[in-house]
């Protein structure tokens, strides 16, 4: 089908809600929808970009903490994460985030995309990291709120944690799906012929 | 490590800074960290939780389609979503957006977890499902803004479009990543003693 044939919405007009700087803006907008509609107050959500690192260690395990997180209000397993600076790279922001939760450095760093956290509102985008050859070079450093404490688990236990329910945040998960799908092999393969058909 | 050492944030009171019913409610929190701090103003969103649903075809093909999303603000592969209605089951939802959105339904559903979209903020809850056996039963009868239009694609080639920068919404790259793994076999592994230690 012809992509180009989608058309993109139209915002009219915009309203700020509301405010917390520099985490949170609150949108209503006014949006023309393809067939013609206008949508009044359809809700946006403006935050920060953050970057989460699958730190795999020479001997396969994965960097992770557990601690926790005030969004799904309970103690589970996380990644090495944080927010980008005004106007920092997304991949200085991930080896720099990586240094200081945890005190490691990582050799090899591949870009696994950067995905928005709702398709409806946007909220804040996520781009995600494999980082190879993770070995630790200092102390962690780290700033956050919340008291991590850094541990290895084989990438395969990670999944099985994730089955259990100990990880609750949607970024974790999907860094770990294209993280694994990388170490197959199945990420740098070339596109098929059937995939461009 | 013992989990249970790792103690919660208390929230001694909140704000409501804004609210778009039923779609968005900012709260702004003063919340009790465990070494004794407090922090004010710390901001939460409230979303409703929402179904996505991995559909596999028994030719093993996922069920997806090419929409504009206003999050990501362009158009993008997504896959059947959508928003639980008051009380209704996490199933029940993903059953009745899969048939609503693209007319199919499905013979073996296989709950992947739940995850919230945001660590910090909270956001949306989504409630992924792998649903194989799936076939085309109905007409789709949606009541979306968006012009979908139902596509099937091997799971496989999705991993590549993912690569190319096709899908931009994370809980799609997450269903993906866990219906990938319940394929292979790795979801539903016993525990292994290496991961009770």
């Amino acid at each position: 089908m012809e992509t180009s044939a989608i058309e993109p919405w139209r915002t009219l007009a915009r309203r700020e809600l509301a405010r917390s700087d520099p985490w949170v803006r609150l949108w209503a907008e006014d949006v023309r929808l393809p067939d013609g509609r206008v949508v009044r107050d359809f809700s946006t959500i403006e935050m920060p970009d953050h970057a989460v690192i699958v730190a795999l260690t020479p001997n396969g395990e994965v960097v992770i903490s557990r601690n926790y997180k005030h969004g799904p209000r309970r103690v589970c397993i996380n990644l090495p994460a944080g927010y980008l600076e005004p106007g920092e790279e997304p991949l200085v922001a991930a080896q720099r985030e990586l240094l200081e939760e945890t005190g490691y450095a990582a050799d090899e760093w591949l870009p696994l995309g950067d995905f928005f956290e709702d398709g409806n509102r946007g909220c804040g985008r996520a781009f995600l990291y494999l980082a190879r050859g993770a070995r630790q070079v200092a102390e962690p450093d780290s700033d956050d709120l919340e008291e991590l404490t850094v541990e290895l688990m084989p990438l395969a236990e990670l999944l099985q944690a994730t089955r259990r329910g100990e990880v609750a945040v949607l970024a974790i998960v999907a860094a770990l799906g294209l993280a694994s799908a990388a170490l197959r092999g199945d990420w740098d393969q070339p596109a098929t012929a059937s995939s461009v058909t």
